[in-house]
């Protein structure tokens, strides 16, 4: 690769791309699960590929963070034990730990590379790493939720690569009837669900699957994410009965700052379009 | 290009780029202005792209379109006289005619040839061309603007292509000023006014631009364009004086249907994300 030239992603299922303009590669690492590599870019920051895939953008990266975080947590109405599976950058565990209520947080991603990889390269991920509270695992996420103590969690994160390779068996029954059974009664599950224009179904999908593992309401928010297919992504809540009541005075008096999140950011997600709504219900 | 191949678009304010799978090639012309060229895609219908920049897809203009006509109509107290400039697709003229309160709807985009290439690979968006109330030109918009009847407007609707070549004059004080004089008191202006997270600083510019121009209070709302740069865009509402306020009843009541836009989508669009609202406020 030369300076200057353009790193692009074709993405197979939605017959798009991006692509970013790169200065040059900074590190790569082949790890017992993957290829990791990492480059720094224009106007970017620093990127984080894995097999290929764009995973974070120094400069985009909080949508995604703030967004898979902040809604589930201002949804609970007192989350206190929270699980993360996947999320090694630690971006997701840094929002979680913002919530002054939170006890423990514990991160399991089975790849210990790509925690190293952003100490290094995305230290602002990482900022959180040390606090007391949280509890960073590299071990299999579908063995930790099997072996959960169950009715042990408030809120399970599944903070994810797509549904491919070593991120495949996070998007079935079995791995969402660990969830459920490692759940509070009134516990919640939030999961990446891919984009909402151009990836429909997988969402569809994995609403199924998550029926079957006993979850009965969800609720899936749209957000922008420029480093993702279509520049549309969101997250799907998940709950085993009740619906998803937003503690909207604790978001709006929240303590700490956020550069996409806010109250209102949050309740108009609550609001699908038409077109995605209507699919989500037939 | 072969058949399934990629087509890239990189765009070099933003450092990022987009793309598209590619089924071929279906026609391309010349025009006195520009070349426009439409491609068929594997998965986004066909695309119309002027002087190599992605304008639209079958699938994903209906984002644009609506928004940027909608939560103008539903703003403005009684829209009746409504200039479109630039808008060839006529996609934004087929949106504004939803609106039975609208009388006359002019569309004056410089280049025929946009039109033309639209009734034949979106025949859809040029449905509303035959209604009465259509006013169809193509012709200089600035000249247009300049020429218009002092306080004979109620919408100006800005439907350009970026700020190069044909569409440069489209975004500096002098036109700017035509259009206030074009509009009434309570005539609003609208413009689509490109990524809110990429090109904020033109955002900003455009804002002092209409400043300049007599125009006192702005709104600017951000929506999901996936085959614009970064997949999130804009449009900016400008008005002489007074606020901006949502005839939220009557969009409820709206007796058209829409795929993204709704009541809800047009309140959650007006809280901007912190990021952006403290850059623009700066």
């Amino acid at each position: 690769m030369t300076p200057n030239d353009w790193h692009y992603e074709p993405f197979e299922p939605t017959g798009s791309a991006i692509g970013f303009r790169i200065k040059g590669k900074l590190d790569e690492v082949q790890s017992p699960f993957q290829k990791i590599e990492i480059y720094e870019s224009t106007d970017w920051g620093n990127l984080m590929l894995i097999d290929g895939a764009m995973m974070l953008t120094t400069r985009d990266n909080f949508f995604y963070h703030e967004m898979i975080a902040h809604p589930v947590l201002f949804t609970h109405p007192a989350p206190k034990r929270v699980v993360i599976i996947g999320g090694g950058d630690c971006g997701t565990l840094r929002e979680v730990l913002k919530h002054p209520g939170v006890e423990k947080a514990t991160q399991c991603d089975i790849d210990e590379q790509v925690t190293r990889m952003a100490e290094k390269y995305f230290p602002e991920l990482c900022e959180s790493n040390g606090d007391a509270r949280a509890d960073i695992l590299w071990d299999d996420g579908l063995a930790y939720m099997k072996n959960c103590e169950p009715g042990s969690v408030d809120i399970v994160i599944v903070d994810s690569t797509d549904p491919v390779g070593p991120a495949e068996g996070l998007f079935n029954a079995a791995f969402f009837a660990d969830c459920a059974r490692a759940l509070k009664d009134d516990g919640i599950l939030v999961q990446q669900s891919e984009s909402p224009l151009a990836l429909l179904d997988l969402i569809k999908e994995m609403r199924v699957e998550m029926g079957k593992a006993g979850f009965t309401t969800f609720e899936t928010l749209p957000f922008p994410q420029p480093c993702y297919p279509t520049g549309w992504w969101s997250v799907t809540m998940a709950r085993k009965s009740g619906g998803f009541d937003f503690r909207e005075a604790d978001a709006r008096a929240k303590a700490f700052d956020t550069r996409y999140y806010t109250a209102d950011i949050h309740i108009g997600a609550r609001h699908l379009p038409p077109f995605v709504a209507d699919a989500l219900k037939a």
